[in-house]
């Protein structure tokens, strides 16, 4: 088997991955729940997990390093606990629905207002909307680092300078990126990271989190028990607990902390130049192929690695049949639950696209075998 | 070491608990999320978890159970997603913080109004209460099954009585009975039962969930990605995607599956019994140690197995501390999130209590070491 629906959730993972998280399903107690040692091994190992993401993402405060239980989540948070009613946003057409919907709700339910950056053909967003979309009621720019159907990276550098002149807060979905390309909050002056932990970080499912820069006030989303001031009736103020309520899957976050220490010893940067020079192979192996149309910008220094294509006369989930069935090489059709994006590039008509999503792990022989399964289907 | 803090959470999984987990992040893509074989495994794991809890709690509807990353969770959910601004809430002082704190919020930002059932001096709740404190806005009683501090089970039958007579809603903490005793929700007239995975039903951390009875419509929670209906611009009507966006913890989940199984070929009732034994035992051992007070009902048929008192002249985190440190034995002292039954119990002012929690991998000897070690404390 092929996998190349890495964009979806990395399937292989560093071995020690699992082998953390059986360690810790076999020793660990709750964390923040009692002073015994199997208690306090998760605490310790909680906390040591937000140290190697502040690390990792360049966010000064561990504790401002908040765990949920993926992405969405954690968008959700930053969104709901940011905005107050009647706040307008700028966001853009590249977004996924765990951006797009708490958007929309806040407009529905919120007296919310939404500016979309549009993108042009090669789905790059027009960088001169966001500035000519803010308003006087504008409070934060919301924005993928980048998108999750095309590849294409967001240059936040010239996102957060706008965010900064206008005096707005700048959210990042890095679910695309946490762990595929390197991320630094401070230099990107990103205010809220919103991240997955079982995409490029190769983490357990169940994981995620946000970064948040200190000074930056996020209202609390769930409620409930924190293991300390008990007898207060709200949540306590204090980040992380502010944000995190109930029993957290420390048992996956131990897997995720493994696998922070694999990609530190790594590499991040060997891991990302892989994963391009596996992109870059795929998609000189697939651009000239008659009847294939690439989607995204491939001129561009620093990209993802997707490969999102069609077939002329093909529906994207019929290819993805074939490719599953005859080649058995895992991809995803369809919508990417970024319905914007792909209506901005016409593919919504089509299907959607085609969407092979390469990690670390996989090898030229298999992009090989992708390219000549790609080729066969055009032929036919 | 002996771990008696299984209340927080359990420690001691069936082993083929963990090895689900590790199957499952070597061979899983994500759950609704594609059409290759890796992805439609984790969707029929996904499924099948959702059927073997409707099973074990007789929910007449799979699609009506809805995964969470814990119980806090599930109740947030519930509770934000059935009441309407101004609805009074019946609600009993057993409650922990994981109920109280969502209702407070409701309270606060919604014009809610709570009303709360009393308890006796063993901490069972007044059921005269419920109906005296229904007002004409009253919508929903909130009720835990069981106390997380005493062990006393709340006899949901009679709570659901009276809510059917009011046209009330019932609203269900299963998270100190899930996998601990057994629980139909059609039998007991539950509406919405919240769960979580990592305590009774012996699953990881990071695992929990509501399951809905057909009819009760709750609106969504965090939105974002479904899978499906991606150019909608709202999350999907219908359960379980209605309540549960982005990548769901497919790997926690089977690691749930596997614990579900063991609980179903073991016997839950033969579970209830042991931990009810070694509960027993525990409680005859310790009751006439002079300087010991055990709080909570122990004539009664049903209770889970939780035994919490305090030492004379005890602050209970020392006690703890002298059982980790001296004896190995693993136990949780202080509020344990539910303040207002330690105010009504008049241990706030002794620094809460001293929980020992069994479950059914503790055994005989340790809970006798358990009974030698609070004897000499209490001697000293």
């Amino acid at each position: 088997m092929i996998y190349l629906d890495n964009a979806a959730t990395t399937m292989k993972k560093p071995p020690q991955v699992a082998q953390a998280v059986v360690r810790a399903m076999n020793s660990m107690g709750n964390a923040s729940r009692g002073a015994h040692r199997e208690a306090l091994t998760a605490s310790r190992v909680v906390y040591d997990t937000r140290v190697k993401l502040a690390q990792l993402f360049n966010c000064r405060r561990p504790d401002h390093v908040v765990f949920t239980c993926n992405s969405t989540e954690a968008l959700n948070i930053a969104i709901a606990g940011a905005l107050d009613p009647g706040d307008h946003v700028v966001t853009t057409v590249l977004e996924h629905n765990s951006v797009l919907r708490p958007l929309y709700r806040h407009e529905a339910e919120r007296g919310g207002a939404l500016g979309f950056v549009r993108c042009d053909a090669l789905g790059r967003p027009i960088y001169e909307d966001f500035e000519a979309l803010i308003t006087p009621r504008t409070r934060a720019i919301v924005c993928t680092h980048a998108s999750n159907l095309t590849g294409n990276i967001v240059d936040l550098r010239r996102v957060s300078r706008i965010a900064k002149a206008h005096g707005l807060l700048l959210i990042v979905d890095a679910s695309q990126t946490a762990g595929a390309v390197p991320i630094d909050m401070e230099e990107l002056g990103v205010d809220v990271l919103c991240f997955t932990g079982h995409k490029g970080l190769m983490g357990p499912q169940g994981t995620g989190g946000l970064c948040i820069r200190e000074g930056v006030e996020l209202r609390p989303w769930k409620v409930g028990g924190s293991g300390v001031q008990s007898y207060s009736r709200t949540q306590p103020a204090e980040y992380p607990t502010r944000l995190e309520a109930g029993t957290l899957n420390s048992h996956g976050i131990a897997g995720l902390s493994a696998a922070l220490d694999y990609i530190r010893e790594t590499g991040l940067d060997r891991i990302a130049a892989g994963e391009s020079s596996l992109m870059r192979r795929l998609y000189e192996g697939v651009r000239d192929i008659p009847g294939v149309t690439v989607y995204g910008d491939f001129t561009a220094a620093e990209r993802t690695a997707i490969v999102a294509l069609n077939l002329d006369g093909y529906d994207s989930a019929a290819v993805a049949d074939e490719l599953s069935e005859r080649y058995d090489i895992a991809v995803r059709p369809g919508a990417h639950c970024a319905p914007l994006l792909h209506k901005a590039l016409g593919t919504d008509l089509l299907g959607g696209a085609v969407r092979f999503s390469i990690s670390c792990f996989n090898t030229e022989e298999e992009i090989d075998a992708a390219v000549r399964a790609v080729r066969e289907l055009a032929e036919e």
